[in-house]
C-alpha cells in the first residue's frame, strides 16, 4: 500500500527518499468496506487521508433526506472535510467508501508538522488547495447554470473512468438532477 | 480610500503601522462605475484587488446566454479570478461593479512581494482563502440539495445587508432559480 503513495509523491513532488520516508512512517493505514464511513457529520474531521485504491464520496443530507454528493474522489487522490479539519470543528458533511478502499491517513498535528518540515510537502498541499478551489467553481457554474443534458454530457467527459463504478442513483445525486431524467438522459444517448 | 483600507488590516491583522505602509505604497486606487466591468471572461485577472466601498458580482454566462452569479463582493472583502490569476490564464468569468465601487488593486508580483515579505498578510491571504473554500463547499451544497424557499431564506439570513441592494434578477440569478420564482417566494413571504 505505502509503495502506490510513494509512487504518486515520486511522480508528483521532487521529494528526495528520505523525505518521503518521513512521510510515510506516520502514516497510518486503514481499509474502508464499500458504503463504510471515514467521517460521519457531526464527527470532527481529525484525519488527512490519501486514497491508495478505491473510491470515495463527500456528501450531505438535504432537509428532505436526500443524498447531495459534492465530491468523488478515485485512487490517488486525498480527501477531508476542509473546513471542520482546519478548524477541528464538527463536519456538516459525510465521506464514505463507494468501493472497498485502502486509505493512509494522518492526524492534523502529524501532518501540520510534516508541511513545516517539509516545504515541498507544502508547496503541493497549496497547489492541491488551489486546484480543488478552482474545480469548486467550475462546478458550481455548471450546476447553477447547465441543463440536465449537458451536466451529464460535462461528468463522462470529465470523469469517463468513474461511469462505469458508480450506480446510477449517486452520479444522479452529484449532478443535482433526479434519477428519472437521468435514466431519460441516458436513454436518449444510446445508440439507436 | 487608503484609511478604509488601513483599517481593515488594523482588525483583522497585527500588521505594524510600517508593514501597512509597505502595502499601501504599492496598490492602485480604481473607480468603477456601476456595470463596469473589472474583469472580463477572456481576460487573464492580473490584480488582486481589495473593495474599499461599493459592491462586485463575479459571474460566469451560459450556453444560453443567462448570467449565474457564482459570487457578491461587498465593501472590506477582496475579490479576483483565483484559477485566472494563480496561473495567470484567461479568465472563464467576469467581474462586474453593482454599485459604484472604490477598490485597491495589486499586480501578482507586486502582491506575491507583499506576501513574502510579510508573513502575517500571508497567514491573513491563507485564511481567506480557506474561508473562501468552506463557503464555496456550503454554496455548492445549498445550490444541490436546496428547495427555492430554502435557498432565498438562507440568502437573506447569510446576507440581510444586501438584499436592498441588489436587484431581483441578480438575487435569482445566485440562487439558480428563475425570476418568477423567486419573485412568487417573496410575495408568499410578505406580512398578510
Amino acid at each position: 500500500m505505502i509503495t502506490g503513495f510513494e509512487n504518486y509523491l515520486r511522480s508528483h513532488t521532487p521529494l528526495t527518499g528520505e523525505e518521503i520516508g518521513k512521510i510515510t512512517a506516520t502514516a497510518r493505514r486503514g481499509l474502508l468496506q464499500r458504503n463504510e464511513k471515514l467521517l460521519q457529520q457531526g464527527q470532527i474531521c481529525r484525519h488527512k487521508t490519501f486514497i491508495v485504491t478505491g473510491l470515495l464520496r463527500t456528501y450531505g443530507i438535504a432537509d428532505d433526506g436526500r443524498e447531495a454528493i459534492l465530491q468523488f474522489s478515485p485512487e490517488n487522490t486525498w480527501i477531508l472535510d476542509a473546513e471542520s479539519y482546519d478548524k477541528q470543528v464538527p463536519s456538516r458533511f459525510n465521506i464514505a467508501a463507494v468501493e472497498k478502499s485502502e486509505v493512509l491517513m494522518w492526524t492534523k498535528d502529524e501532518y501540520d508538522t510534516l508541511l513545516e518540515e517539509l516545504p515541498v510537502l507544502r508547496q503541493l498541499s497549496q497547489q492541491l488547495i488551489s486546484r480543488s478551489g478552482h474545480n469548486n467553481r467550475q462546478r458550481l457554474f455548471t450546476v447553477l447554470s447547465a441543463s440536465p443534458e449537458e451536466k451529464y454530457d460535462n461528468f463522462i467527459h470529465q470523469y469517463p473512468d468513474l461511469l462505469s463504478r458508480l450506480p446510477l442513483h449517486m452520479i444522479a445525486a452529484y449532478l443535482g438532477i433526479s434519477l428519472k431524467t437521468l435514466t431519460r438522459i441516458r436513454h436518449s444517448r444510446l445508440p439507436r
